[in-house]
């Protein structure tokens, strides 16, 4: 059995989890992260390249003839500050692209994806004689930003670690932890993430009027961009526009140049997406005449993701062969969501099917005294969602014990016979 | 005559300026500045003290019986970088109150006023016979942040270089080189700044629905305050009501739990400033409802300018005395202006007349052909204004000469018998 | 076979439906509507009962043994001025609820739906050999306000004329005519409509400062509802918040003491219904204090709709007669709409099954040389759609010949053995 | 004395006025008021003209060698619904430019004015003996809409009635009775009316991605216009920008093609008054843009005022009578008002000097068991003001009179010699 002395290794991996939960790094940064899980995968026996796509490791673990399953886990936080009161909360900072310092969080949980890997390979290597075949343990870096994976790919990564047969990976949810959330088909948005930059004329903030005030530009802009998903997209399509961050100003009393707006985009239908990115094109070109402004604005992408489609066939395997393991009740089809995911990216330029799942990671039975607790509300759906500074799994070892058995027990679909 | 030598002196006070210009310092940080004009002061034989406020210095010249008159400068400059190419442009940076790193310029014209008031000075001391009397050359900190005056008032200042019998001030505007401009009774607006908070939830930018927004609500707000000014106040009264800075959110994809706005209100009456800032409390409050903030906002003070109001004699008096110096031509009364100052509070606290005047510092004929230069615009009224990137003087030899005559000219009332 | 001879009826229904589609009648008003109708059916054979619910009109045609079978049209035009070209265009006008004369114009088919269901009625009576049981033809009244049902099952329709065993109705679309669009389960979304009432301050033009200006509040509400959509309702949730009217004031410089918005909400969940409902009156609520309002807002029910649902088993067996007589390229099936419908009263009251489906109205190819026309888009999916002054079908007697094809196939399933 | 026998005149110059209060009639439909008013003048002994300018009325009282003086009132109404509890409240209703049927109320106090007129005229007559000279008594028609004075004038008035040698007006404010307000040069604004209409496309309401929503549209191009006061003027200049009419749609679930806005533009300057209709026309159509209009907007003028200017020198000359008549405590400068009048056009085309003046109509010591009554703040200056359902004037004798003597007064400057 793959999951054999399993129990015995929780405490050691709850013990790596808070490791990794308090020194989080930022995307491209994850260095000592990238040392601690290299250094696990060596001392597993595993073959161990690091800097792979920047801060990328890939760990190779051979074990006789078959086919070769690619596990993965993402690596990176986010510039979010920690409000959850754990002892081993983060109290790390970093340094963002645009040179300013930020408190940095695991507010996506991928500490629990790592972990699960290190805990997957673990057992593989302590069971060596239940299953045969290839394991690629792939530790990407920057899936917050999109791209982690294709730097790995970049980077040469099917010709140095190809080919494998399929791809797998997870993500934790704010669902009760030991349930699993599997969906066939298009499973993730594609994002795109745009910097929009409106020009006004500066000056005093005692006479407006010699000014293009480009604050009340860019709420205008704010404002109109409600009505794309509102208006403009059809009610049973699916879209987000977010401005997650604006930033026009220092002095209380300069009206300033200039302001900034970062957005973000998800769609899961190509047309709609072309829509959505022409109408807010139009929007901010428009109400940058509306002010009057002296130059027209400037539209630059950050970065995107693209669409996460399950192979329907795989997604049914692995369907099958969770209920078997779990039983029914803890295995679930779930939606499409509009969150967004690298992780199909090498599977789509291996040209071979892959499977992501959501694991549960909070227990709202551990707040029994406590129902304001924001984790109480896990059963109700309204748990604390992911990049919120209280996104932390409440009961760790059975959220990490079910995802090192959900991997082992996908990836024995291909390697046990 | 007190201005006897000046056409000698102007070549200096230029690459003083210059000086100045290129070493900008912000509010209560102006040490270089400090320590070039004590040296100044001292060099010219002032007894001079330093560290009066933080960074204010305080020169007394001494000469026989008379008067005392108190010439004031500012000498702070703005978080602003410059855009205008003059050889001698500001490249310095400092770090703002926020712990931020920001370019620095002499945006709002400071280096002229002091540059004015050491040629005044040293017109002084070189025409000791002209006169007599004492005068205190007041080189104040932290004009910019409304706080320079008092904290030199709280320093001790009038016990220290007190009493005296009236205070003189002035400041550059985008008008024409050698033209003056007075204005009995009101002549700047109370201003007062506030720090806005509004409260949402953060959360991913996926999910905008597990969120409260604080990116709307800030915009809503902005689109909000307008109607102030445009509905609630008459429309023969004075209001400005500015967001001068609106900041929210880091990443791209991760919708932040709060957001700032910086405000700056300008008023001329008491009644009209109760009730502006009254309506931006019911606004931003009424707002955070809309939104379902979970908390309500906070509005806290920056800081405050009072009214600053000429004394009509006295104001009299040195229009007739500029009028008869410089011709009618030269001299003009000039409205109210929304911009703030705390010059005002030298003579409020002693009990003393005051004067604060206008001097123009743009030449439109240095651009003959250039008329889309900005500069060119300043016979339209349409130049630069004060805390614009490009608010340097073209005519810097004549707007110097004027700035110390007119100094030299309004002191004489006093000084010269 | 049902449509013996149908061929020959088509010129005569053309008549009818041209008749039917010059003289449009508002909700609770088709006098005319209802009395071409009776008398139709009353030649037809059947027993004709006028004024149930104020002006509907059923008959009851009976054959021998065997089920009942209810067909259902709805007989209401709405308020919209036509601008379709063709030579039977509408020039009625009609008051509505308000007191104000509205032009009138069937902008959302039910002039083809009733001219199919006489069709239907006309084919069953000439071939009375090929069938058993017993047809109730009801012609609804007043479906646009979503009053009609339910004024036809108060005014006794259960006790007069039931039982029956299924109830089957049909609506034209902006699809290719004579395809059939099917949807088992929830077919049509619940629909709330709200008038929202504003209190300002009137006042004169001139002097905004006195007044509370309903027009700028009413404009901010606007604003904020999108929100709901766009920000509070989950992405892959169905949500339509439409505010369909707005009214304030009438002389250019009289700022009006009130503002009056007509809302209307669709969504296909009742927690969600819930949730956008609340957040409307938040939001209403909120706005209002942020504009000072002498008085709160007033939210008042114009009417609203039930989800409909379409009964899954029924639903497909109606399908396969489709497929069976018109071929699988002809029978789509299709996702919930946003559109509402109180069609599914009737079988509710009753406990019964029911279905409803939608039949294309349109044929692109009538417009080779025209591809600007905007029924030249139907194969784009981009035709006008319900409602607008351009939903007039093209291609009229394919679309009544499939739409009677349609009710007579479908009914058979109960009526023909 | 021009005032002999004045007090016995009052009661019936009360029932003058509660009659016209009671049967107000709109711009140019004065037909009802027009003939009671000429019937009283020719019963007055005077030349009576009806039909001038459609419904204005001109009488001629001719009384020896002397100027002559112009007397104008103005009789029209507006579409106000009164709610002021006076037995002689009015009931009436009208019909508007667009055919909609409305209350009417004298809003705007021209009931008053036609009184004082009608008094003025009757007392000269009474006292023949104490002046020489021809005064015409001029009842305009159509001053809220801007056009009567002009219409008046298009009818050959100079030719037919002139020349004079001053024209003298009044209006009612909302202060305390008996009080007299002046105001040399500026007194009114310039005034411009505006129709906007947007276009979008129509649908049906539940699906918005298939219309373009003139709604929104209209609710954005109202939020936006508010930055033009607030961002775009300059704080000491004066402008109004209101919205007072928004009307779009119908019927609650039918999304309309179209929007229309009315709007009123205060101003005292030209370059001003350039720079806002600019601002409105840049933010009307980039707003359309913003919204992906399929037709540009249609911006048109309703109407417009002139600017109004007292003569100087004559305004002073008022002032002393009035200050010698009735003591300097009831005679007070005002400052320019951002309503409009277009009384000087008369003077204006002879071009002779005309002075227009304010008087009080309320009396706040009425009410004093009632100090929340609205008529209860106007020694605060928060009376209800002029076009409000509230505005009556509470102390009408004592107002009565004044007015009257007001009139007398000044006439008496070229009459009595």
């Amino acid at each position: 059995m793959l999951t054999s002395g399993l129990d015995d290794r929780i405490p050691d991996l709850e013990l790596l989890y808070r490791d990794l939960h308090e020194h989080p790094e930022l995307s491209f940064q994850e260095e000592r992260t990238a040392s601690v899980l290299a250094a696990r995968l060596a001392a597993a026996g595993l073959e161990v390249t690091t800097g792979v796509g920047k801060t990328g490791v890939v760990g190779v673990l051979r074990n006789g003839e078959g086919p070769t399953v690619l596990l993965r886990a993402d690596m990176d936080a986010l510039p979010v500050q920690e409000i959850e009161k754990v002892p081993y909360r983060s109290r790390a900072t970093g340094v963002d692209p645009d040179g300013v310092s930020t408190p940095v969080m695991h507010a996506c949980g991928h500490d629990t994806h790592m972990t699960a890997l290190i805990g997957a390979v673990e057992q593989l290597v302590a069971n060596r004689d239940a299953w045969s075949g290839t394991v690629l343990a792939v530790l990407q870096p920057a899936e917050e930003v999109g791209s982690g994976a294709q730097a790995m790919l970049d980077d040469g990564f099917l010709d140095r670690f190809g080919p494998f047969d399929v791809a797998l990976g997870q993500h934790i949810t704010s669902a009760p932890s030991t349930h699993l959330y599997l969906c066939p088909g298009v499973f993730m948005a594609a994002a795109d993430s745009l910097r929009v930059t409106v020009y006004g004329r500066g000056g005093h903030g005692s006479a407006p009027h010699t000014t293009v005030d480009p604050v009340v530009l860019a709420a205008s802009i704010v404002m109109r961009l409600q009505t794309i998903v509102a208006r403009e997209v059809a009610p049973n399509e699916v879209a987000v526009v977010t401005v997650a961050a604006i930033h026009a100003g220092r002095k209380e009393n300069v009206i300033p140049a200039s302001a900034e707006l970062k957005l973000n985009v998800r769609t899961f239908d190509p047309d709609v997406r072309e829509r959505v990115l022409a109408a807010i094109t139009r929007i901010v070109d428009a109400e940058a005449e509306a002010a009057g402004a002296p130059r027209p604005p400037e539209i630059a992408p950050i970065n995107g993701f693209p669409l996460l489609r399950n192979d329907v066939a795989t997604t049914e395997a692995v369907r099958a062969a969770f209920t078997e393991a779990f039983g029914a009740g803890h295995v679930h089809e779930t939606t499409p969501k509009t969150g967004s995911e690298d992780f199909g990216l090498f599977a789509e330029a291996a040209g071979v099917p892959s499977v992501f799942w959501n694991f549960g990671g909070f227990d709202p039975a551990l707040y029994p005294d406590d129902p304001a607790h924001p984790h109480a509300a896990v059963a109700s759906g309204r748990a604390p969602g992911g990049h919120s500074p209280e996104f932390v799994p409440t009961a760790v070892a059975p959220t990490l014990r079910r995802a090192v058995e959900a991997l082992l027990t996908a990836a024995a679909i291909w390697l046990v016979r």
